[in-house]
C-alpha cells in the first residue's frame, strides 16, 4: 500500500467571529497550512480537496466543498464534501489519505470548517442536535449535553468516577489552551472554578462542556512520490482506523465506552504496527470532559474504568507520560464541528515539527488524533509518525 | 494502481412514497444490489460504506451515512456521507473506487438516497436551492429551473438550438422510462405533449424538467483481490474523472457548456485509455433537457453546438449509434438527488450484465455515467468496462 504523508497544517482562530464567513475563515486556515510546509508548496500542485463540514450553519447546505475551494482559487480540482457530524474533519483527512494511497491524487487538501455562533433559520441547538439521532433523541428533546450526561452518570455508577475528575480534565485542557494563541477559551481555570460552575445537564456543568465555535483548519496530505519536494523530515500517516455504530446512544450495549472509538483505535494501531504505549501524545475528542476519560480507556491508554485515576495521577498533563490535548482540546481550543478533526491534525503537525511554541513537547515521534461523530455513531483515529531517519532509509 | 470492479447494483422505485422512510427505501435498494451479484455476496464481507445524500429532506442532517448502514445491520464498518449536491451519488461511487484502490477496503457499498416529496421545515424549493449558490442565486430568488433556463437560452442564442429539440430529448427518455419498472414517470409522451406543456422557466416547460423524487440506489465495488468470488465476468471501473467549478453559474466564463463535465470526461477517457467513440451507451445528467444536450457536447459525443442535431438524428435513441439514458434518465426515471449517481450505475450494471429487460442493448462493452452537482459546480464521470476475456487474461 503506498504511503501518505502530512506536510503542512494550519488553522484559523477558533471562536465567535460575526464579521467572518466560512470562506474567509477557511482561507485563513488554508494560507496558514500552505505557509507551514517546510520547503514550500505551490497551490497549483493541489489535485484533490476534501472538505468536512456539518453544514456551515445552514449557509450552503449543498456543494459546500466546491464553495470553499472556489474561494481559494483552486479551480477545477475534484472536491468532495464529507460529513460525519463532529468527525467530519477527521474523515476528510482519512479520505485524503485514501485518495493519495489510491494513486488518484498526489497533493490533497483536507479541510474542515464550521459556523456555529450565527446560524440561519434554526438555533444552534438544532445544528448540534442534527448530529444526534433524530427520531428518538433530538425530536424527543434530548440535547447533546444530555446524551453525554447519561454516559457520565453511567461511568460514575460503574467505576466511581467523580465530577472532580471531570473538572481536572477541564483544568488541564484550559492550562494547555492558555498557551495556544488560536484557542477560543485561552485562559486558565482553577479546580474550584470548574467544580462550582452552573449545571448544564447533570452531572455535567459548564466547565465540563466545550464551547460553541466558528473556525476552520486544514491539512496537506501528499503521496510518497512527491513528499521529498516539500519536506526533509516527513510525517507519515502510519495508521488509519475508522468505525461506525448506532447513531442513537440508546441503541448501544454500553454507555461507559464508545465502541467505534475502540475499533478505530485498534485498527489504527494494527496498521501502524504499534501498541498504545508507543504513542507520545494525543489529541482526543473531549466535546464533554467525560469523553476524554472514555477516550483514555477506549484507546488503550489505561484499563476500562481507570480514566479518572489517570487524570488524577497527572499522566496526561503536558509534563506527564502521555500528554493529551496539548492544544487545549475541544474544551479550551474550541469545537467548530467540521474543523475539529483537521484542527487536531494541526496540533500534531506543530508538535511533530517543533512549532508548538510554549506548549512544545520534547521530540515526540508518534502523535495520535481521535475524532468522534455524535455520541459515537462514527469515530476515526490517525497515528502520525515523525520519520527522523535520513533519506533512503524510509520504509 | 489496483483495479476496482462493479459486482452488483440495485435501486428502489423512484417516485413519491409518503409511507416510506429514507431507511426503508435504502434497504430495498441495498437488498436488490445484494441480490444482483452473480455469485452472491455475504454482507459480512462489506468493509466500508459511502453514502451520498443532500440531506434526506432534513430528516437526519448529521451522521446520515451511519444512520443508513445501522438500519441495514452493517454494524461497525467505516461509513462516510459524501455530498456534492445532485452529484453526491456519483462521488460516493468514486470514493468507493478510491477506497478499494487504496488497499484500505475490499468490498464497498456505495449508496445514495433522498427524500424530496415530503420535506421537513422548508420547501422542496429550499432543498433544491441549497445546491445552488446561496448568496447570489438562491437568496436572490433564482430557482434551479431558472439557472438551467439561462443555459438553454444561451445555447439557443449561440447555436440555434430549439425547444423542439429539448422536447425530443424528453420524448426519447420517456420512451425508455416506459420500459423501466422503477421509473417515476414511466409513461410515453408525444412530441406534441412535450411541446405544449406549461412553462416552468422560459424556455423550459414542464416536459423539459425532471420530477421531484424519493428513492435510493446502491452499487457494490470490490477490489481485484476478491472480485473472482463474486462474478465470472467482472465489470471493471476503467475510468474515473471528477472536477469542480464555481458553484454559481454567474461566475463561469460560459453558459453553453459545463466545464466540470468536460474535465471529468476527459480525465475518465484518459484513465480508461479510450476515445468517446468507444462508448457503447451512457447515462447522463438530464435534470433539465438542455443538460442532456450539453452532456453530448461536453463528453465528446458530438461537436460543441451539435447536441440539438444529434437528438434530431436519433443517434441517442435506444436503437441509435450511442444510446443515452436507456433507463429513462432523470426526466422519466426520476431524480432523487443523492441517489441519482448510483442510480445511473444501476442501469449500466443491468445493461452490461444483460439484465435490462425490454430496454436491453445488444452486448455493450463500455458504459459511461455522468453526474452533475448543482449547475456544474461539481461533475463526475465513470467508465465501466465489461470484461469478456477468460480468466487469466485480465489486465
Amino acid at each position: 500500500m503506498p504511503e501518505a504523508y502530512l506536510v503542512g497544517a494550519g488553522q484559523s482562530d477558533f471562536g465567535s467571529f460575526p464579521d467572518e464567513s466560512y470562506r474567509s475563515l477557511f482561507r485563513t486556515a488554508y494560507e496558514n497550512a500552505i505557509d507551514s510546509v517546510p520547503n514550500g508548496l505551490d497551490p497549483d500542485l493541489i489535485d484533490e480537496a476534501v472538505i468536512g463540514t456539518l453544514g456551515v450553519g445552514g449557509r450552503q447546505l449543498g456543494l459546500s466543498g466546491p464553495a470553499v475551494t472556489e474561494h481559494l482559487g483552486l479551480h477545477g480540482i475534484p472536491c468532495t464534501r464529507v460529513e460525519n457530524a463532529c468527525a467530519a474533519g477527521g474523515y476528510a483527512v482519512r479520505q485524503a489519505a485514501m485518495a493519495v494511497k489510491s494513486g488518484l491524487a498526489d497533493v490533497v487538501l483536507a479541510g474542515g470548517v464550521e459556523i456555529m455562533t450565527d446560524v440561519s433559520g434554526d438555533s444552534v441547538r438544532f445544528w448540534l442536535g442534527v448530529s444526534g439521532e433524530t427520531e428518538w433523541e433530538r425530536l424527543s428533546g434530548t440535547t447533546f449535553a444530555g446524551v453525554y450526561a447519561q454516559m457520565a452518570r453511567a461511568h460514575m455508577d460503574q467505576y466511581d468516577t467523580t465530577t472532580e475528575q471531570l473538572s481536572r480534565v477541564a483544568v488541564k485542557n484550559h492550562s494547555n489552551g492558555a498557551d495556544n494563541p488560536h484557542a477560543q477559551l485561552g485562559f486558565e481555570c482553577s479546580l474550584e472554578d470548574a467544580e462550582n460552575a452552573p449545571t448544564v445537564a447533570s452531572p455535567l456543568n459548564l466547565y465540563h462542556c466545550c464551547p460553541t465555535s466558528d473556525g476552520a483548519a486544514c491539512a496537506l496530505i501528499v503521496s510518497e512520490d512527491v513528499v521529498e519536494q516539500f519536506t526533509d523530515e516527513p510525517i507519515r500517516i502510519a495508521g488509519v482506523g475508522a468505525a461506525s455504530d448506532s447513531v442513537g446512544l440508546f441503541q448501544r450495549e454500553t454507555y461507559t465506552s464508545i465502541p467505534a472509538s475502540q475499533q478505530a483505535g485498534a485498527d489504527a494501531y494494527a496498521m501502524a504496527g504499534i501498541e498504545p504505549t508507543a504513542v507520545d501524545f494525543a489529541e482526543v475528542h473531549d466535546c464533554f470532559e467525560i469523553a476524554e476519560l472514555l477516550a483514555y480507556e477506549d484507546l488503550g491508554f489505561c484499563e476500562p474504568g481507570d480514566g479518572g485515576a489517570m487524570i488524577d495521577r497527572g499522566e496526561t498533563a503536558r509534563d506527564g507520560t502521555l500528554p493529551v490535548n496539548t492544544s487545549g482540546g475541544l474544551k479550551s481550543k474550541g469545537h467548530p464541528i467540521g474543523a475539529t478533526g483537521t484542527g487536531q491534525v494541526v496540533e500534531v503537525f506543530k508538535q511533530l515539527t517543533g512549532a508548538a511554541g510554549d506548549r512544545q513537547l520534547e521530540s515526540p515521534t508518534y502523535g495520535l488524533t481521535h475524532n468522534v461523530g455524535g455520541s459515537g455513531g462514527a469515530a476515526v483515529v490517525h497515528i502520525f509518525e515523525r520519520e527522523r531517519s535520513t533519506a533512503g532509509d524510509r520504509r
